[in-house]
């Protein structure tokens, strides 16, 4: 990894990105200005006073913002792919507990880890929420893993005290937070891209005590949050079991103060079935949607409503949700949302119109992104995450505009066609 | 292309198939023996009486019977995974049949074709029934490049004589049948591994005249029938409008004989819609049904009972639809059925079980299959369609079985992990 992150440069080639979900924005043939990591903006000659910079030349390359993947899960990588004809709880209980035991054994984790984190470095995604498992050994090393990587993260321990399998269980809530405890004390300092998130699994592994527990600690340290939210029916029939006093699933979090608001972050994954009550205090609490359209489908969950959170306003972004998804890609993720709100129009709620590529684009991008700050676009003061995509293995009898080769990649690249990639200023490759 | 044809050879590996759609074949570091071009079994061990015979080893990798494409445009391949905000009677209009006009000019053809036919021949598909357009010297064009490919396919030049554009219709039913005609003589006795397939439209661009005398021309002949039924509900009205003594849309095409029965092949694609009366019909009539899911997602047009097919027991094979479908992959079709069905399950009608993994393999092998003969298995007397899959691109941090990498693969796969292929015992690479 050649680090430039003081250097300032140009990067040359044809520039795609947007600032709403609104319209792209695209310059041919223009340049992106980095300074000191910060983007200075886009430009179709360059500025005079950075006549004497150093310009990398990608061609008729097509360069994007990096892509955010809010939630996945990188024990799971491992099983990607098999094993999907379960639903959520059944799943979890057959495939994931066994496979995340695992990862109390540091050499198997660095094995499955380091495909995990070199697939996702050749991938369109510079920034991620990740979750690893119980084991505060397992989960920085991980973080080391994704530290050298050149990756800016978030990576969770995950908390699981209650309705856990013995071997995958903290056993109890004391146990939960020195656990936790530790593994911040660990981190604390040792990293410069790679940042805690508190990460209790869901509410039906994490008991009351330990939700008030990281609910303080939330608010002491300010460590942002990651979950899951009403991803699947008979998950939400067992919340309300277990959280009788509740209004909603997000309520059960909020009541410990881990619902994000009051200037803490938080990213609730799926949302596939959420209530208008939770809306509203997803909108209030600036909490993050993480929509995982393949992993809903894998599990037979659903399709969230994505047009009405659109509607809403509420920030919202993509997940691979790998293992519930069998694909890292987030590009593959925009084609996936788009996919499948067609078939929740057609077959579902004919009121919600289907989620445009565009759309699809600002969710990977700016969306995402602005959980990890000013990142996801080219506007100026944004961090420098590029991607430079390279579509010449998929030919065209035809000159096509930037804008339909970008479509195109969204349905048919892999990481073969990921040819550049920059993350805060830094070249990873 | 190596022509192993008149040998005969074994190939080991780790072979998988299956009969029915009941289980898998399994075979760790078997054989499959190849006389002439068909399969004469599987053997743990190379029989005594065939133990002169040269043995290709692909070590640990994967063998599985070649896949059938069921229904796939060649002139659409060049707008794959561009501009699907449409539904069906748009998309035609707005993206498809522009494109489609093109083909009259010879140079292009030759060059969107030829990015089609390399990219279908680098895939899991071996067999595949296929639409070019309306110019019957860019149909042998066509036919020509697939002959030479080594892929053992269908052709349909396609009919269109009413309610097209001017620029790509043949204006009247003479014209259409004149053109029909010419394209037969032209390709009669050219090829080994091509034939032609009739090929109207649809019902909506095809005259009663034209259909009449298509029906007439497949039972004096016996060249089979390609064609579309009940995709979208749009189209289905038209249909409705167009042929009000119709019982419905199957019966339209049946009223000329143009839907199967009388020893006449038929494949029919989408079948997204189709009543009871279609389903009796196809089942009476041994009509192929060229199952589209990933098309049928990106036009908004449903998710086709698959479920409800398997139980009436009709033939049902899959179709990549490109362009409708952005992808030519027949593995990733497999994905896409699970992933359809289970969302139909979840958000229409949850009486239908999802398809399994195990059912969309047989329907991408033995059930496409069976309209090219006996294609898609490696029971005796099957013709030798072998595809090699290498995952050693997709590490995984423990060994798994035969069938979870073949899983693995389904979801993740892409033409790198295709390594070798072979068609009625003709090695293609």
């Amino acid at each position: 990894m050649k680090t430039t992150n003081e250097n300032c440069f140009l990067l040359k080639g044809n520039i795609i990105f947007t600032k709403s979900n609104q319209n792209y924005e695209v310059l041919e043939h223009g340049y992106i200005l980095s300074i000191d990591g910060k983007c200075k903006g886009v430009f179709s000659q360059v500025p005079e006073e950075y006549s004497s910079l150093p310009i990398t030349d990608y061609g008729d390359k097509i360069m994007i913002p990096g892509m955010s993947d809010l939630h996945v899960h990188a024990p799971q990588y491992a099983f990607r792919g098999m094993g999907m004809d379960l639903e959520l709880l059944d799943w979890l209980n057959t495939n994931t507990f066994p496979e995340e035991a695992k990862y109390i054994d540091l050499d198997y984790g660095k094995k499955a880890y380091s495909i995990f984190v070199d697939d996702m470095k050749k991938s369109t995604t510079t920034r991620a929420s990740i979750f690893a498992t119980i084991h505060p050994a397992g989960t920085t090393l991980l973080m080391d893993m994704l530290e050298e990587s050149g990756l800016k993260t978030y990576v969770g321990k995950v908390s699981m005290d209650r309705n856990s399998p013995d071997y995958l269980s903290e056993g109890c809530a004391e146990t939960s937070m020195k656990n936790t405890n530790q593994w911040l004390d660990a981190c604390k300092g040792k990293y410069e891209r790679t940042l805690p998130i508190l990460t209790p699994r869901f509410i039906p592994t994490c008991s009351d005590e330990v939700m008030v527990a990281l609910g303080e600690l939330h608010k002491t340290t300010g460590i942002p949050i990651q979950s899951h939210l009403s991803e699947n029916f008979g998950e939400i029939a067992w919340v309300k079991e277990l959280c009788p006093t509740s209004k909603h699933y997000g309520d059960a979090y909020d009541q410990s103060g881990m619902f994000g608001g009051h200037d803490g972050k938080a990213i609730m994954a799926h949302c596939t079935h959420c209530t208008q009550g939770e809306i509203d205090l997803m909108k209030a609490n600036d909490v993050y949607v993480a929509h995982c359209p393949q992993s809903n489908t894998n599990l037979s969950s659903g399709v969230a409503p994505v047009r009405t959170y659109l509607e809403n306003d509420l920030n919202i972004g993509l997940g691979s949700d790998v293992a519930g998804g069998a694909n890292l890609s987030i590009m593959r993720a925009m084609a996936d949302v788009v996919q499948c709100s067609k078939l929740r129009w057609r077959l579902l709620d004919d009121t919600l119109p289907p989620i445009t590529v565009l759309e699809a684009f600002y969710m990977a991008t700016k969306g995402g992104g602005s959980f990890f700050g000013n990142v996801g676009s080219f506007e100026e003061g944004y961090e420098l995450d590029v991607v430079v995509l390279d579509d010449t293995l998929l030919p065209h009898p035809q000159p096509l505009t930037p804008v339909q080769r970008l479509e195109r990649l969204v349905y048919l690249s892999d990481d073969r066609h990921v040819v550049g990639k920059y993350v805060a200023g830094v070249k990873l490759f």
